[in-house]
């Protein structure tokens, strides 16, 4: 099969995991979450988002989370920034990467994001200027890349000049998101051989929700269309405020569990980073998606290579 | 993707789905979930077991599931046979086809099947000639084929061997299982083309546990190798009473969801099969593994071809 043979993942579970969830998560178990993430040899984590706290106070803390967390030598730490107020507040912290998004459906822009594509794109562009002068790596983030739970499908080119736009403001990486757990593993492998062909000096990242099952066979078709990085969210911890109906992201764990499976390496130490996830359940007080921490870890240890 | 655009879904909820469940399920109750999964368009169905009742109390019925369920034309019914005894018991009732098993590794074999592989090969010959006496046709089914719970990895050869064992007794089809979900799909792919490169005249057809959620990736794994049938289990329904820490058959619905979304036809309506993972559900009073019936049907109807 080919693939990628080392995948990159970017842990999101304290921002996507948790954003609406309604329990609010205190500031030390957000750290206590982090630290353990960290210590499972996660690399790459969007710890939160600077989001209205109006809107979602669950993210309210921002600051506080990236003033408190780990990080250690090697580990990037990003965060969700919507527009030009939640740039402010990032420059005010300590931050390798932001993470900026438009959707790529103009019925998602302006009934969820509350602004069309185009003064999105404008925000955008404002917010990537300021990061840039502060030294920050942006990822441009492209919602409903594969489906929009008002307008049904996506056309391809609809990604592409969105992804033409975060190219132009100087973006090293675009995500493409299944917001709502629409897409199929078809529909993956068009899309990122599409996208991939066109912006060879980008790399294109994934972010899929399991709402029908079908997160970890997307994250296969991805693989083999060549990308190298996915959003994943310990214990499956996910939906979005915004989108009814979308549950959890694609957990961490199994993600992690089958590129091992597959011979793949991510660095990650799976025993620890169940660590995380049961503490995430103690957190919650319920089992969380990610299959897992109640299976076992595989029976044979060594990768299946 | 280079896959088979039309895919052969067998049902096993009433057989592999439910014979681990500690609450039996009503003749009429099993009845009714085969008539709701007729009437969605599922043309093949291991119905039921002739294991010893005394060991699998949940499969004593298996005749009276037989003489009672409907079996419109087109419609190709299926049992699991362990061995002459249930080929005996199966000799008495109108079946299109029985299944053999034998697990590739003797561990398996010995401590859960209660003989060694050859007692079981020669029990499944004796088996054949009666089944081809009878016109039924036969489904070699290897148990174990990707891993055993005992010995770790399971050689090619041994999976070989067994299916070369089954051509020769006249198996049209060979199954090869997943017993207790612990392959993926790097497996799942070397597997499924070494083997159907050696044996072109049989039919492969998978069976996987969604163990790890890896179940749909691993159905993509085999799609790409050219395997054009799966078991599969609605509702996710399944477990194995001799397999411990075994979970759910992936599901019927969330595998045809996946598929019709890749623009592959089943031939099942799935919105009438959601009725039966519903009535599933009221049997055993709570929420299966599936994921579709409550994530609900893809929004944009047609098939994303």
């Amino acid at each position: 099969m080919n693939m990628p043979s080392q995948v990159h993942i970017v842990e999101v579970g304290t921002r996507d995991g948790i954003q609406a969830e309604k329990q609010f998560v205190e500031l030390d178990q957000k750290l206590r979450m982090l630290e353990l993430i960290v210590a499972a040899g996660v690399r790459r984590i969007e710890a939160t988002s600077f989001v209205s706290p109006r809107h979602v106070p669950q993210m309210a803390d921002a600051a506080e989370v990236l003033a408190g967390m780990e990080r250690p030598p090697g580990v990037e730490i990003e965060a969700l920034v919507p527009n030009m107020r939640g740039m402010e507040r990032a420059l005010e912290c300590q931050l390798d990467r932001v993470v900026l998004f438009v959707a790529a459906s103009e019925g998602f822009n302006l009934k969820n994001l509350r602004a069309g594509r185009e003064k999105m794109l404008d925000a955008a562009r404002e917010a990537a200027k300021e990061a840039h002068g502060a030294g920050m790596k942006i990822r441009g983030g492209v919602v409903t890349a594969f489906g929009c739970p008002y307008e049904g499908r996506v056309p391809l080119e609809a990604v592409e000049r969105i992804a033409g736009d975060y190219a132009d403001m100087g973006c090293d990486e675009v995500g493409l998101a299944d917001t709502v757990g629409m897409t199929n593993p078809v529909a993956v492998r068009r899309m990122a051989e599409h996208i991939r062909a066109k912006f060879p000096e980008i790399r294109f990242t994934l972010h899929f929700h399991n709402t029908r099952g079908v997160g970890l066979a997307n994250v296969l078709a991805g693989l083999e269309a060549g990308v190298d990085t996915f959003d994943t969210s310990i214990g499956g911890l996910g939906g979005c405020p915004f989108a009814p109906r979308a549950t959890g992201n694609i957990s961490t764990e199994d993600t992690v569990n089958m590129l091992h499976e597959m011979g793949a390496e991510t660095g990650i130490n799976l025993g620890k980073l169940l660590e995380a996830v049961s503490y995430a359940e103690s957190v919650f007080g319920r089992q969380l998606p990610g299959q897992l921490l109640h299976a076992g870890l595989p029976e044979w240890g060594a990768p299946a290579a």
